[in-house]
């Protein structure tokens, strides 16, 4: 039986990040909109925030979901999540993008599926990445 | 030894949602940064947009990080994500305020540490909220 998720989850784990980099908040606005566009994902809005004495929030609001990133550039390290629905979208791409980007030595990523009704039942499927999404088309 | 998490993060996943409320964006945005008001945590921004034929996704950016929460009106079902770091914070209490404003009738909860750095030594410490957090001030 298929899993049907209405969407994937990924929670990124990076450390040992440029610090400069992770601490820029242009930057980062930047490449976390370009890693939605890699992923094949269509940028609605972006809001950043950055902090005394350091580190940066944001997010990036995506038809298919969400990208964020907060960054710890006292510890090299910053917390990414890719929220993605619809089989034209691939969060796995925005992943390495950004790793590459920010220089990480070390990346770990927990993937979820989101949306799988609970009562399902569930069985042995297909699983991995979500097999029946649903996203919304813009501009009610 | 203490596990040293930098922030919590609670993926929440609610079913049988009231379905008007779920598509209903002003209203979502007010509850959102009420949730975040809940748990202690400091509005800063906020994104939000409504798509076609239905459904809602919105960010609100926190002083110690995000909510997010994507609808899909014609499950009854919302994706929500609360991320905090620090100990004044609470985002099981975020949580609570939003299963009742959504009149969801099942809500599951994964909670996840943020920034456990892979060189700490991990063995039988405290575990569950964050012992050692560190979050930015504003105004940079």
């Amino acid at each position: 039986m298929t899993m049907k998720a209405l969407g994937i989850h990924l929670l990124i784990e990076l450390w040992s990040c440029n610090r400069q980099k992770i601490d820029n908040l242009d930057y980062l606005e930047k490449i976390m909109s370009q890693a939605a566009e890699v992923a094949g994902a269509t940028v609605l809005k972006t809001a950043f925030q950055d902090f005394n004495p350091q580190g940066v929030s944001g997010v990036v609001v995506i038809a298919e979901s969400h990208l964020t990133i907060h960054t710890w550039p006292e510890h090299g390290y910053a917390a990414v999540d890719i929220f993605t629905c619809g089989s034209r979208v691939n969060p796995w791409k925005a992943a390495g993008f950004l790793r590459q980007e920010l220089e990480a030595g070390d990346m770990q990523i927990r993937d979820f599926q989101r949306g799988i009704p609970p009562t399902d039942e569930y069985g042995e499927g297909d699983t991995g990445f979500a097999k029946h999404v649903a996203c919304g088309n813009l501009n009610r």
